[in-house]
Parts: structure tokens; C-alpha cells; sequence
């Protein structure tokens, strides 16, 4: 059983309002009653991912009673965008942020946590919903970085990049979209957010029409693309370049 | 089983004499005689990397009756060096390859391989032993780039890294020694070899000091390393930054 698993509505529902990092609630489908109410009312107040899932599931995931509850306890204390970007600004640093838009591998976000944190990133940001656990094999993958680098997560994407806009941080998307230039050619040596999205998908297509620029990395061949977190590390790498020269 | 084994003393052999991509062969420890010596002056003379290992391991391997020998056929056609690195210069183009020396990490090998093949490298050099298998799991993780990019196996990278230099094709190795300069310092618009480390040891110290540039990515932070499947790609990146402008 994995140790980040607590279980029973009690010592869930005190995990929560104790404002532990709660990655996720797992809810037994057909579960209804005062503790739904009371487990879908905290969720949604703290911001936490509700899951609905058989009961054979958390039977699987825990030995003991869970009476219907499961929760997943975050490796890491996650913390607040609106708290970090104003210390970076503060201490005369040029803000480089990394967002993820639907990064759901986790040796991919571990591996790109870890390119984060050697390339100086104050902070990766991932969504709710949607993003991977940062779990055990994250932190693995990471070498320890998830541990290390902060980790912001938001509600919404789309709202964060506004906000991000409107504090004067420009947004880099990665695509392979024909509006993108090549990475070298963007300015990354003021506050930037990069963003990345998913192998599969890619960044949002709202979310790349709202970025200030699209980059794509130079390819020799036609062949594919790079792995996500090789990308993400090529992207970083080239902003520090910018900044040391 | 492994549908990449082969088995038993002539169907092995006869993969050898037929100049099939072996792998490696297993061979059963406290077995000798003629079958023996026959399967080691086969594999020395093919270049074949031989392990000896219990009964046991053998058994695990495949379900049939292996007489003792058990051959890993390899998912690529390993090329010759001696041929690729002059067709590269003959058609015009400006050698870029990758070395890697003791990456045993099939999930490395593979993203490494992608990168490669997405930067045009020409070829992958991988030493006869002491590499990681091109097997299923290194296939996947290179996205299929493994049976696209041409793969050259050498008998040691000493002597293949004196014969790239007699070619004309400078070395590049990557460390976090003092002797290390910024990556975007060298110059890698000229034929280019990129040696990359393990993880764990880095080059080999012999090869650093035979290498003509020894290049380090730049960090913020003493945090670590980089992945060496991410150091790769962003060295590649550097490259094809260079060539295009």
C-alpha cells in the first residue's frame, strides 16, 4: 500500500481542512449522504480533484476500512503562484517559470522538474486537473528535484496566463503550429513563462492563441518530435544562454 | 519469451556464421568441450560480447532446450562506422554524431536515439559492451527513432575516438570538470562528434582527455545534473543552433 494514502472519512476530511497538500479524493461511486455532501463541499472549497471510482478501486488501493474515501497525500507542499511571483520580482530575479498543460506522464514531469530546477526555474506550474501525481516515480525521475523546485498548482491555466500577462511575465508556447519561430529567435531574457503540453495533444489551442509567442525547436528531419522533457530541457537551456550573455 | 531469442548450439551459430545483428550471447556456466570453444572464437571473432551465467538464467530466458547458449538478436542492423562516416562526407554534409560511452539505461538509449534522429544526427556509436540492449522497451521510448537512425557498434571507443579525430571530425565530450567550458562556446558548425557520459561515472577519464572540447551545460543551480537523455537533446539543439544561422 502506498504510504501516501490515508483513508475513512474522518482522517480524510482533517487532512483537508488541516490544509495538508491532498493531491486527490477518490469517492466510492454510489456513495450518497451527508459525507458525499461534506467530501464534495471541502473538495471543491480547497481546490482538490474529486474522483468518482468503483468500490473494487479503493478496495485495491488500501488494506483497511476506507468507508468509502481515499485520499492521496502530495509528496510535495505545493504553493501559491500569487505568493512566489511577487518574492521573485522582489528579490531582482527575472522570473522563469515552467507551465504544464496536460503533462500526465510521470517520469516525464519528474524529468522536467529536474531540467527545471538545474536551469534556476523558480517554479513549475501545473493544473488541478489533469497533471500528473507528484509521486514516487515523479520524484524518482526528478532525482530529487520535485522535493526542491516549488511546484504552484492552479485552477485554471487559462486564468494563470492572464494573470501572468497582466504581472508582465510573457508566455512561450512550444508547437509545431506554422505561426511558430524558431526557438532561437524568441527573447526569453525578460520574465518568461514557458509552456509546454502534452506529447499527445500539445498546448490547448486557446492557450497557444493566447500566448505571446509560439516557438518550435529547430528538427533536421520530419521525423516525430522531441520527448517532452527533452523539449522542455532544450527550451530552458536556451533561455539561460539568453540570460548569461 | 522474448521473441529476440534464439537458442540451442547450431541455430545460435548459424545466426553468427549468417551474419545476423547478435546482440550478446548467454552462455552456461561450467559448460565446456568443443560446443564451448567454438561459441567463444565465434563470438571474439564476430565481436559478439559473451556472458556467462547460471543454468538458472538460462531456464528463465526461454522454455525450449537451449543446450547451454542463449543469443539476443538485436531489433536494429548495427552499421559499420568505416562505412557511414564516409558516405556522410562524400554526400556533402557535415558529420554530426553521438557517442555514448557506458549509457545502460534502455530508456536513455531510446530518448537519446529520438533526439538524435530529430536533429539529423548521422549515427549513434555504442561501444560493443557495456551498453545498453537495443531491445523493445529502448525501441519505445525512442519513439520508433531506433530503427530509423543508423546505429554503429564499436569494438572500443578509444581507438574509434582516434580514428574519428585522423578523420577529421572533432570530439566533444560533455563533464562538469573545471576543464569544461560553456557549451554555446564551442563550435560545432565543423564535423562534430558528441560524447556523452553515464549518469552515474560521466566519460571515461581517458576519453575526456583524449576528447578536442570538453563542453558543460549551464545550471543555475548546484543542483545535480541534468538527465542524460536531456543533456543530449540540448546539446544536439547547440548544434543544429550553430549550423543554421
Amino acid at each position: 500500500m502506498d504510504k501516501n494514502l490515508i483513508y475513512g472519512h474522518h482522517p480524510v476530511v482533517e487532512a483537508i481542512r488541516a490544509g495538508k497538500s491532498v493531491e486527490k479524493v477518490f469517492f466510492q461511486q454510489g456513495e450518497r449522504g451527508e459525507m458525499e455532501k461534506e467530501i464534495r463541499h471541502l473538495t471543491k472549497e480547497y481546490g482538490i480533484t474529486l474522483q468518482v471510482v468503483p468500490k473494487d478501486k479503493l478496495n485495491r488501493m488500501v488494506k483497511g476500512q476506507h468507508q468509502g474515501v481515499v485520499a492521496y497525500l502530495a509528496l510535495v507542499e505545493y504553493q501559491s503562484l500569487e505568493d512566489v511571483l511577487p518574492f521573485v520580482f522582489e528579490s531582482g530575479e527575472v522570473p522563469l517559470l515552467v507551465m504544464l498543460d496536460s503533462v500526465t506522464d510521470v517520469r516525464n514531469f519528474g524529468a522536467i522538474c529536474r531540467s527545471a530546477e538545474c536551469a534556476g526555474a523558480h517554479a513549475v506550474i501545473v493544473p488541478q486537473s489533469g497533471s500528473a501525481l507528484a509521486n514516487e516515480e515523479a520524484m524518482k525521475a526528478s532525482a530529487g528535484a520535485l522535493s526542491r523546485i516549488r511546484i504552484c498548482r492552479v485552477r485554471s491555466l487559462f486564468s494563470t496566463l492572464e494573470w501572468l500577462q497582466e504581472c508582465g511575465v510573457q508566455v512561450v508556447a512550444t508547437a509545431l503550429s506554422d505561426r511558430a519561430i524558431p526557438l532561437y529567435e524568441a527573447d526569453m531574457s525578460v520574465p518568461t513563462a514557458i509552456l509546454m503540453g502534452s506529447e499527445g495533444d500539445g498546448v490547448h489551442p486557446k492557450l497557444l492563441k493566447m500566448s505571446d509567442q509560439v516557438v518550435k525547436i529547430p528538427q533536421a528531419t520530419d521525423f516525430d518530435s522531441y520527448n517532452v522533457s527533452v523539449a522542455a530541457g532544450i527550451v530552458l537551456y536556451e533561455a539561460l544562454r539568453q540570460r548569461v550573455n
